[in-house]
């Protein structure tokens, strides 16, 4: 079951283009990323299990403008669980329009000595958790 | 001959992570692409030719975190002219190192009654000064 | 009765010393404003009166710092309707520590000839809505 | 003697008024400070002396709008070094037009235990070179 969440297109988020920014649209990924983690009882800076999230890749293909005040729904569905990262795919519609598809890769990584970014393999009770989204 | 860049990593585009944030990449990689415009005699937002080039297609793979004050080249290279749309290829390197490999498309397109926007054929006379980037 | 909202504190909105942004205050109050707008009726971008809010000043004391993933409340009240203007008082608070206290002045805009940008007393029926916030 | 540099407006840090976002203003601040603080051999996330710099306070006054691809000068002067706060003054020009004017207060700050950020006194060192912006 994907996780759905709504945005509205902010101000500072259009451009003088009068649409949305593009690169604003991986904000919008992220929070619906970290809140469907949190519907699962996850953090994007687990204190827990000392994990954190870089991304390894980011894409988006925009298929329709959208401008200031318009609602988007924005949808998460992991699209895939490797060994020591997560690809989301995210969905974001207008009405019942489509106005831009993502992928987002992201590894699970421990901050070592130094601040060190190491990935690490995906705790096993957070992938259990991972695999109900 | 691609067009080189340089930027420093600020603080607004650093997060809790300690690293660049990944969207901020595509801030630089829109602002290389700019350069890269004017210094070929063009702008994003052209009166002129009465063109813009909103988004088609966006994504970045990170190859290693960047921090605050780090400095990059940007090299923006044209991959690819289509009949009404342009891809960059974007490469950010510290040092000797690649830290990020992004491909943009962008639409040509113009701004038509009531706001909507239309893909167009590129000008020739745009078309000839993109070839020699 | 001051209109008041909800925000997190987003990942994209944290910096590298592990705190929201001081700038990013700025975007949450815009958002406030705007949402209070459409609480009575208005909108930032008004096509029915050709109006734009333009700003004339901001400023923010940040009281203490929040956290990625902290809730927030922000209460936004008129503070001053002016001929031309309007100044909003804009209180963020966590649990029940203020975090922030903000003002924004926005002048009553037309974009008239080659966008230019002219202030104009705020029409009779857009002050009447703002009385009420 | 003030420090000074330049910045263009870039697109993504335009709205859909045509004009440079007003929040945007800050980051430029920031950035203009930063590059001063560099100038004078210090860092905003200073190592060597483990001292990092939270805003307490931000304004700015907008005198008239800039749009993309507009070239400013940022001029960075010390207002006020105080006990355990510095006030820088910015000005920002476009030609010889003032189009922005802001001040920020940032204090001095040690990360303490369990990352509690805790004012402390400017010391000797820094304070002596802040005196030469």
């Amino acid at each position: 079951m994907p996780y759905t969440t709504e945005r509205r297109v902010q101000f500072r988020d259009t451009d003088a283009g009068g649409i949305m920014h593009f690169a604003s649209y991986f904000g919008w990924m992220e929070e619906a990323e970290h809140e469907a983690l949190r519907s699962i009882g996850l953090s994007a800076m687990d204190d827990n299990f000392g994990i954190g999230w870089p991304r390894v890749s980011a894409q988006c293909d925009y298929l329709g403008p959208i401008r200031f005040e318009d609602v988007v729904t924005i949808e998460v569905a992991v699209d895939r669980i490797g060994g020591k990262s997560v690809t989301y795919k995210i969905t974001i519609r207008e009405s019942d329009r489509d106005v831009a598809i993502g992928k987002v890769t992201a590894a699970c990584c421990q901050i070592g000595e130094g601040g060190k970014i190491v990935a690490v393999p995906i705790p096993d009770e957070i992938r259990r958790r991972l695999e109900t989204l």
